[in-house]
């Protein structure tokens, strides 16, 4: 049988979330990125700026930033910092839709979160940094930080959000059934590749 | 153009030598792993076994044995430890053999050596330990080891040998064009996947 769910895991700019999206397509799975920033909203009354913001990004490379400086902006739920809630909700939501099943999820942790799960295939996007400057500025535009500075910042705190509530380390490829650097297989190669292996899973 | 090399990295029982072997008949490519020990024997004198043992293995996990330890046991060459010779000797082999290229490389560090080459595809296989463990029981035999221990002892070396010469982390994904897990995508299924990203490369 067809894997009922693939995690994507990705570099900033890698074009993984693209590849996520244009593989849910071709194979009329559901889709959860912005979606599920919508649930975890409604479950926690989190607006889902703030949801984008902190559901995937740690605040700074201090792991002291989990245990205070979060608590003192959006103080302390059911004795957990808010970071710490929005994790625990955001699982909930992540264990709910793998078991609604036929879905590709974006981000979250939800590698690890659904490790367990034997119809779950787990990937992972990455490209070297010339590859994904050139892409996040043809994407999003210029800012004042330099495209660099912008890779580096945002895979730096995705990696400190990974391995604070993993425990594993970012990346590391042991984690995934595949990862694959876009820059060199193509990203439409990419959806290809996956969903042949989606549907020729026994 | 096919890309012309295939370096083949791998956790230790994970299936990726044989994945290797096979994607080299497929596409009519050398296929280099003790072929390539018979080169470096030939080139340093050292024997195949020395080679064998101590190309891809450090002595320990203290980078100490490099500097004191295999001095001791096999002398100094250039002013350069054991060790460090006999990688200065296979990388100076990796690189004529890519020269030549339509190869495939196993180990040795040549995804790191030959890392700025457009022609060359980098591959990492790994798989979970209990299917790594059963593979290299019945591959290999019992021996007085668990088999788990075997697996760990074998792979930390691998990346102490790998980091201590390259200075990159062993397993991380973004090293490699493809990382794949052998035992769900299945070994077979690899060898297609690759046949048709090496032949479909431009």
């Amino acid at each position: 049988m067809a894997y009922r769910i693939i995690t994507v895991s990705r570099q900033f700019g890698s074009g993984g979330r693209s590849i996520g999206k244009k593989l849910a397509e071709r194979l009329g799975y559901g889709y959860y990125d912005k979606e599920l920033v919508k649930q975890v909203s409604m479950a926690t009354g989190f607006a889902p700026e703030y949801i984008e913001e902190k559901g995937e990004y740690a605040q700074s490379r201090s792991k002291l930033s989990y245990l205070f400086g979060v608590v003192g902006t959006a103080g302390v739920m059911n004795g957990m910092s808010a970071t710490d809630y929005l994790y625990t909700m955001q699982r909930k939501v992540i264990l709910d839709l793998a078991e609604q099943g036929n879905c590709v999820i974006v981000g979250r942790c939800a590698d690890y979160i659904l490790r367990d799960r034997a119809d779950t295939l787990h990937t992972f996007f990455h490209a070297p940094v010339p590859y994904r400057a050139e892409r996040i500025v043809r994407l999003y535009g210029e800012s004042e930080q330099s495209p660099e500075k912008r890779l580096a910042d945002k895979d730096g705190k995705r990696r400190v959000n990974y391995e604070h509530f993993t425990g594993r380390t970012w990346g590391a490829a042991e984690h995934y059934d595949l990862a694959l650097n876009t820059a060199s297989i193509g990203e439409d190669a990419c959806v290809e590749l996956l969903t042949r292996i989606v549907l020729a899973h026994e």
